[in-house]
């Protein structure tokens, strides 16, 4: 069966706090902040990014004028972007630090490893104090400077620098490849940027919270929201949709290659989500994306997604499954060059605009995030010492 | 006022699953997972470890064997036991990975930052796959390790090799003074191993077991862990306990600096807790232990101790502060011979026991933990292209 959570399984539902049925753990369902940053309506497919409908900006702006609006609570005019984006430039650049860390790392080293490395690193030498809006900026600008780094390195290559009249996207494929990317590649992977930007109280968000809440600094927080990015039932998952998309070949192999699967019981990649109960929007954005950005790689996506949803339809009929986030990231990121395990570092590349959003959230108002636990031990045990056990 | 919490913030209340009353964030009173490994009971003053009352064990076991309980189930016997000990002991590597990253942090870095970022290299160049109880034992030979390094390269020296022959406290010493260890001084360390191994779902253990949840890796789970005690609201504070005894510096002048500092609106450090409405039970055995290791000082501590609860007695009668564990930690601590700055780092090296074991136990019987979020911004708002903003 087909159930594959991703960086977005969050529903805010009021009614939810008052709940008097006894919580099977998870915390499903259960309130735990706040939040004035994006809205996920699973029953609708609508994402809101602080009362703008994703649909509305997903081809329409830059990445960089959606970490404005996460941060700043609107969107920015022609002068404040100006003003952003010569922020981030600024803090583009690679620490001695950071760069000697990622050398000491092994070429086997998985790159999100390695940029959770370097994370923790770039805070050791740098971050003093509680969360600050310059930390977010700064810490945005540089997480596809580090796993930029790394992808270098481990191949051979020594770093470049970053080219300061690029935007964001365009900076990241130009510090991988140490080339000017194709425009057409630039849009796509801007508005892939744009449109994992945010989403609710997702797990690594809702770590990144519960760190910022102990009042700990930024960088503990951003550590920790990449360790739960990296969980297969959050965002670990996406390079696995190419694995198949790879496995499968031809478009005239789809159908054999899926039905044998399904018979082995092995679970078909990218389809269903936790909050989703119809299309996920972006899914839908990255669809028509994945088909600009490589026409010729779309055709066996599309082709294999039609088939998936009919035969898991056919599976389960009346149970019917959609295509999630994961499914069309992994052809878009694909398309653009990326190799697999960048997939989900790339998702953390855009994600740390909400991360940082949330945790400047958090701390503007806190509460330590602390539930509790039930004890099903033992009790009164009688203490024995070890020469007589 | 002096509320102090600590890596201590839990207590499990079975009816507060079913309360009706509006969440008002934070996750208070919430039932996220059952444990077996401990129980904190904040009325009675109870600290229980899968059957233990921690008394019968704060002064009769090692860490070993308290790690054996949490990991196993059980105390170990004396095969079990040496066992255990031959397996920690074989894991007291320093890798080179690690060993580099150290070498590129600045000699200022916080050692609970360099903690974090070598645990994060360590599992980046070594950890594949679900957590298991060889990289428990794995990681937790480590801690020590890697900041005993870590403390002294920030000096200037070049880190020592284990000795096969000591205890886990001992070895800590050992590595951070290149030299044997008085008995007294590993006593009292091993001790306060003992007591903080863990504590119910505080918040790093929340944590940990969150980033474990998305079926992530134990390195990620206790990247995120370590960020989270480093929160002041969490594990942070007990060097201001030191800082505070420092400032005073005799007992001659206790009552007039406490009664200054308290007319100013100061903090006390080291009084109440959010859980215990009476003695914290560690509270109580660390006063003891902290006596038995440096005499000299115990004297201060303990008068400033008393006459900062007369004091906050006065200040608010009836509403009575008890002494928390992080006040004669930082007495213990301190007259073992650590530096300020890394008591909240051997916090870790003993929580990393049950940090690990309640990632195990998270695992066995997974279910995501993600609670969710009520949207407070606003909505459906026009989109409007940058040109025209």
């Amino acid at each position: 069966m087909a159930t594959m959570p991703t960086g977005t399984n969050n529903i805010p539902q009021k009614e939810a706090t008052t709940t008097s049925k006894p919580n099977r753990g998870g915390l499903e369902g259960i309130v735990a902040a706040t939040t004035a940053l994006s809205k996920v309506e699973g029953t609708a497919g609508r994402l809101i990014y602080h009362g703008y409908n994703i649909h509305d900006v997903a081809r329409t702006t830059t990445f960089e004028e959606i970490a404005h609006l996460l941060w700043f609570g609107h969107l920015p005019n022609k002068t404040e972007l100006s003003s952003l984006k010569a922020r981030l430039v600024a803090e583009r650049t690679l620490p001695t630090t950071v760069l000697q860390t990622l050398r000491a790392l092994p070429s086997t080293t998985e790159p999100l490893d390695a940029l959770r490395t370097a994370v923790s690193a770039w805070g050791a030498a740098t971050i003093k104090g509680k969360p600050t809006i310059e930390q977010a900026i700064a810490v945005t600008a540089r997480f596809l400077v580090f796993l930029a780094a790394f992808q270098r390195l481990r191949n051979g290559l020594e770093p470049v620098e970053s080219q300061l009249e690029l935007g964001h996207a365009a900076n990241y494929l130009y510090l991988l490849n140490g080339q000017k990317p194709q425009e057409r590649h630039v849009k796509a992977l801007n508005a892939y940027l744009v449109l994992l930007a945010d989403h609710g109280m997702n797990a690594s968000t809702f770590t990144a919270r519960v760190v910022a809440s102990t009042e700990s600094d930024i960088a503990s927080a951003l550590v920790a929201a990449i360790g739960a990015l990296k969980g297969p039932l959050h965002g670990g998952a996406p390079s696995k949709v190419q694995d198949m998309l790879d496995a499968i070949g031809t478009v005239e192999q789809a159908e054999s290659w899926l039905r044998a699967a399904v018979a082995r019981g092995d679970r078909l990649m990218g389809f269903g989500h936790r909050v989703y109960k119809t299309e996920d929007p972006r899914a839908e954005e990255l669809r028509e994306l994945a088909r600009l950005a490589d026409p010729r790689e779309f055709i066996l996506a599309r082709r294999v997604e039609e088939l998936a949803l009919a035969i898991l339809e056919e599976q389960k009929p009346g149970h019917r499954l959609y295509t999630n986030v994961e499914f069309y990231s992994a052809a878009l990121l694909s398309s653009v060059g990326l190799p697999g395990d960048l997939f989900t570092p790339t998702f953390a590349v855009s994600r740390v605009a909400g991360w940082t959003a949330h945790i400047l959230e958090q701390v503007r108002n806190n509460r330590l995030i602390r539930p509790e636990a039930e004890y099903t031990g033992p009790m009164d045990l009688k203490f024995v010492p070890l020469g007589a056990r």
